[in-house]
């Protein structure tokens, strides 16, 4: 099997001035994923490295740079799957720690258990020595910026970064399958500006942010939280795909399908068990970029492919 | 449209010690919610309805009567959906309330979210007037004696009750469709014994404990959480009913799939929007209860069904 990754940087209505650092946000992190896996490593490996390049990076909402809840904390949450046996680590409600999905991959090797919230989380995560970091040292200028703006008006965009263009973070994702034909999926945000805490949205949510399966393929989904947990978006794909669907095709029916029932919008990327390619957004923009091939292509605009 | 109603009182390895308790408690669960239903009620609050008379019960683990957790507390999860919008609401890591899937319902109506954690959803259901209970008044000697069991070994079993008898505790669920053909799911747990503190299951998570949709029908899962949300079982039920099969076979189908893929067993009812019934499930035993057509039918044994 050559190996393939796939990553996104966010779905919504992204402002022109966030587009430049996005696309070389996710060039870079597509090329940190697909170093792993041509030196043999695992997809599960990959996908984390590929989401810790876009949670280092403020263009992304997720790790340093997430957006703001309603009393200004960054509360955090992420999701990786093992497409072999299923395997599921998760966190939510995680405020004080630089890497979300890290801490979701030791829950997936170390606990019994699949998702862990809040102070049980944070409480796992000292134990596996994972280093907590303040809280204000997550916090970006342009996620302040986000969160005033969200306060002007308090109404909740049609995605996760709002209609009102505050800023243009987005949640990330990556799916891949390595040399051994295994798939992974990872997912990571700090969910959408001016949210209730405690608020949970659908990336730490199985079958909603995130799915993998080997026998399918694997998806990460972003946009509007509460209306792809509503419609189990990641999932609906795979049941696609399972049906014999195109990885193309399942990710545009269900991506459009749910943004019709729904009226808000999402995007996802789609791999296929044998490598095939899905990527769609109902939003205005979303920043991909994949590896299939020793070819590295990427986009943000709709119809929009670009090659490194 | 002719309303049916269906619950269930947990799958596990109940002791016989617990039979008759549960098959009481289902009845009287369904009874309830039938009642609101026959006068016209909405299937939303009809399964809430349901679902508080089994919160009520030390029969099942949610509400009064949840397991508890490794430091001896409760922190229980539920979660609601109405099959007309899909419009969710859901709660986890709660301490101090009587009755979760109440609070649920109320972020299903109130709040411009899904799915409300730990501090957040109790700031945002004393918000709503929900009153606090003392902790402690929510254990029952049962949950305190197989936590007892489970610190003997600290294995988890293959279903939330464990392979090793520990008191027969379930988590608790109702499917409905009123008179209008609208379609709603409600689900309540106190997870597993021994979970770690912040450990969120299935229960909460939109496709694997709950799902409605009002094309469709609506399913409640219960069994071994983890393998569950891995499965995401009630959307693979819901999947393959839109297929076109019947709901008892997408029932059988998806509870022995899972069972085989992930080795731990789990149960669901489901009713298709056409009001056929569905229940299956793999572990030892699983309590239920529906009414259609004026007729109440029960069971806990595999192939046992009795008249009421």
């Amino acid at each position: 099997m050559h190996p393939v990754i796939i990553v996104h940087g966010g779905a919504g209505d992204i402002p022109d001035s966030r587009v430049q650092g996005k696309l070389d946000g996710v060039k870079a992190a597509v090329l940190t994923g697909n170093k792993i896996l041509q030196q043999g490593g695992s997809a599960l490996d990959a996908v984390e490295a590929a989401v810790i390049s876009m949670e280092n990076d403020e263009y992304f909402n997720a790790g340093y740079g997430s957006v703001l809840n309603l009393c200004g904390e960054v509360e955090m949450e992420a999701s990786i799957m093992c497409g072999k046996n299923l395997d599921v680590g998760a966190v939510t409600l995680i405020k004080e720690f630089e890497h979300p999905i890290s801490i979701a991959h030791k829950v997936l090797t170390d606990s019994p258990h699949s998702l862990l919230g809040g102070e049980g989380a944070k409480l796992f995560a000292i134990q596996k020595g994972f280093a907590t970091v303040p809280p204000d040292s997550l916090i970006s200028d342009n996620a302040k910026h986000a969160l005033e703006e969200f306060l002007k008006h308090r109404e909740f965009g049609r995605t996760e970064i709002g209609v009102k263009d505050e800023g243009g973070v987005g949640t990330v994702g990556a799916v891949a399958i390595d040399s051994k034909g295994n798939v992974a999926v990872a997912t990571s945000t700090g969910g959408m500006s001016g949210k209730a805490v405690g608020r949970i949205g659908d990336t730490p949510q199985i079958g909603s942010g995130t799915y993998a399966d080997n026998h399918i393929g694997g998806v990460s989904t972003t946009g509007h939280g509460e209306s792809i947990l509503k419609y189990c978006l990641a999932h609906s794909i795979i049941k696609l795909i399972e049906r014999g669907s195109t990885a193309k095709n399942a990710t545009e029916v269900a991506v459009n399908a749910m943004t019709s029932r729904l009226n808000n919008t999402a995007g996802a990327i789609t791999l296929s068990a044998t490598g095939d390619v899905g990527i769609n957004f109902s939003s205005k923009r979303m920043a991909w970029a994949f590896i299939k091939e020793a070819k590295l292509l990427y986009g943000i605009e709709r119809d929009q492919i670009f090659e490194a």
